[in-house]
């Protein structure tokens, strides 16, 4: 069996927390200097592990292992949310190292290897995943050209040749290399916790269907104009929530999320019958079906609420993303290794938030592991883990990866 | 019967116009150069209409007739809205100027007297009302002290110093020098241009009760945190807004208005459960006994969604001001004069609006007059009235005064 080395995993994690930290967290936004020490002390820790270690063009940190026999390839991302936690990305580019260092010293696979990437930028400062979906191939140089930061408008040009980047090659997929691709990552939410549980077998990552609602009426009096004259703007928005909110509630599947993150009026005097009103709303589902049947109930209500109201409303899809199913074949190894480690401990779950997973699954077979997340607190600085079960996730992962490389995808 | 001169009402109205002019409406804040050149301005209207007038130390125009009979006070305030219209106040105070003259050249009113008064900063640039407020003995120095300036801070002491007006005399109430006090006003509402009428004959001003809501829940992870663990701030407000609606629409008195003018959740994010949601609510009505029963409601209401929803959810009333009955005397020369020049076309309505007139209407007899709004725009330079119908209010206005001078309250 693969075992890893709990020292040397916590001392590296430790390590990495100290580029950037804020208060008990780091802030180390992509291509910062100190996001750039980070991913050059990441090269050094992967030549150490054996692996041939580099930068590419657009930031992600890859080694290689020699291993001439099947190999997986392992990581995550090492930028933060800003002033966000020190394990959300981190640990699982830290496992993927650890691991690399534990298969090289099991003679058991002696043929074997373990490749450890960091994938830039997953966080969206510039671009959400832009540094998994350039490896994979989805990204143009006409793309690159186009992207600003999101908090300051640098272009990425910029940042890239700031960072020491420019001109240097952005790494390609190599197809053939690879039984998969495996992600840890903590939970970011408080499943695991309230359930007392150790580990969670990602089934599949879900897709994020994103509107923009717009309500157009008029302006007016709140004192003046009679309630029968009157297009509220505001009441228009507020009735289609309360609708979705009903009907949402109804047609759900279990783990179905629906959010409405905002809303705003204009122009949000108290004395004033709103003119202009906005709304963002999102859903969740890792069931395609279950997404589809969201969105028609979705264009429904904002139908029935428009055919009902004086102003006029309508709904923009901004962005509507496809779940992405885990490898049915690395959720067994990942059950296995946790009923080993952790027996009855563990379930699959879906995962409600993103990762570079979702991007490597439409090239390759993938799978992800969750950690619990005390407090299920995450995008803070606050966030965190117990060392204890950062250490069995490590453990758990190890052992899926060499169940999969003796045994292959049978 | 007392016969308003159209032109020279018209005249004076358009030369007021010229006073900060912005396209085809006015721009004329409280205390501004231009304003204060407006108000010098009416001084001299005022001399030469044959008033005793001047500027009191809080920026009041008040111009005093030397009649011995009985006397009415007429007016309504001069500065604008910021980029407003040019009729709000100003054909209130030219009405009083064009009667007070039109009484004087009346030979059967010899002994009678109008006297004009333009009160200052009714639009509350500094503080709504407070001229009208100074007037009835109802601003303290101190509270003079504590103003300062809605758009930039300026403290109204400096403002007062800088318009020359430091060191005077406010205007004090002569209590007996009165049969009551009179206003004109444009409607600032489409309820007598949809029904085709000329005149409003104000029953009440109606009384504002204004509320702050703040629901506090947790801020989290839109993807990672189920809904049956959420404390999502912006949904019970949603809930809150739209039980209000529908509450209220039960329950409303024909005139009653209610509105959410302003809904905003924190941190406002598309992926991110809102943490935080803060709403501002206000009713009208013009019967207290009815503005008790929304409250009470409202209250319900709001222990209702707070009892049912995972968020702390608590409503702060921010202001509320009690219903203003105008006189039953006043309303009823008001009808007489509107029947006589416009038969049938005349109606009693509620103000929806607050005036200077509801702060008279606690220290003497007070009644108002509205004229038909262009598609009932308020607030904004587009504002408008066609002069036909401001001749019209002018003089139906003229003939009640001449009504109540000549016959007293009886």
């Amino acid at each position: 069996m693969v075992k890893i080395n709990p020292d040397r995993l916590l001392s590296d994690l430790h390590t990495l927390r100290t580029f950037g930290t804020y208060k008990t967290g780091v802030h180390r936004p992509t291509y910062s200097a100190i996001d750039m020490k980070a991913r050059r002390w990441l090269v050094e820790r992967m030549i150490e592990a054996g692996l041939k270690a580099s930068i590419d063009g657009i930031g992600n940190v890859i080694g290689k292992s020699p291993a001439p026999g099947p190999k997986l390839l392992l990581g995550s991302h090492v930028e933060t949310q800003s002033y966000g936690g020190w394990l959300d990305g981190a640990m699982g580019v830290i496992f993927a190292i650890e691991i690399a260092r534990a298969v090289a010293e099991d003679p058991a696979l002696q043929d074997c290897g373990v490749d450890a990437a960091a994938w830039a930028d997953e966080e969206g400062h510039y671009m959400p995943f832009i540094g998994s979906r350039s490896y994979i191939g989805d990204v143009t140089e006409a793309e690159i050209d186009n992207i600003k930061c999101k908090h300051d408008g640098t272009r990425l040009r910029h940042a890239l040749a700031n960072a020491g980047l420019a001109g240097l090659p952005r790494a390609d997929l190599e197809t053939d290399r690879y039984l998969g691709f495996l992600e840890a990552h903590i939970e970011q939410g408080p499943t695991l916790e309230s359930m007392g549980q150790k580990i969670g077998v990602v089934t599949s990552i879900v897709g994020t269907w994103q509107y923009e609602i717009v309500a157009e009426g008029i302006q007016n009096h709140a004192g003046t104009t009679a309630m029968s004259l009157r297009r509220d703007a505001g009441r228009a928005l507020i009735k289609l929530a309360h609708s979705i909110d009903q009907r949402f509630t109804e047609i759900a599947a279990k783990r179905s999320v629906w959010t409405i993150g905002d809303l705003r009026f204009e122009p949000g005097k108290p004395a004033i019958v709103p003119g202009r009103a906005r709304m963002l709303f999102q859903f969740r589902d890792s069931n395609l079906h279950q997404l589809a049947s969201f969105a028609a109930a979705f264009d429904d209500l904002v139908a029935a609420v428009a055919a009902d109201d004086p102003c006029s409303i309508t709904a923009k899809q901004l962005s509507a993303s496809n779940p992405s199913l885990m490898h049915p074949r690395f959720q067994d190894a990942l059950s296995t290794a946790a009923e080993k480690h952790v027996p009855g401990l563990h379930q699959r779950m879906p995962s409600g938030a993103g990762h570079d997973a979702q991007i490597l699954a439409s090239v390759m077979p993938a799978g992800m592991m969750f950690i619990p997340s005390i407090g299920g607190i995450s995008h803070h600085w606050s966030e965190n883990s117990h060392e204890s079960d950062i250490v069995i996730g490590g453990q758990v992962l190890a052992c899926a990866v060499g169940d999969i490389l003796a045994n292959g995808h049978t």
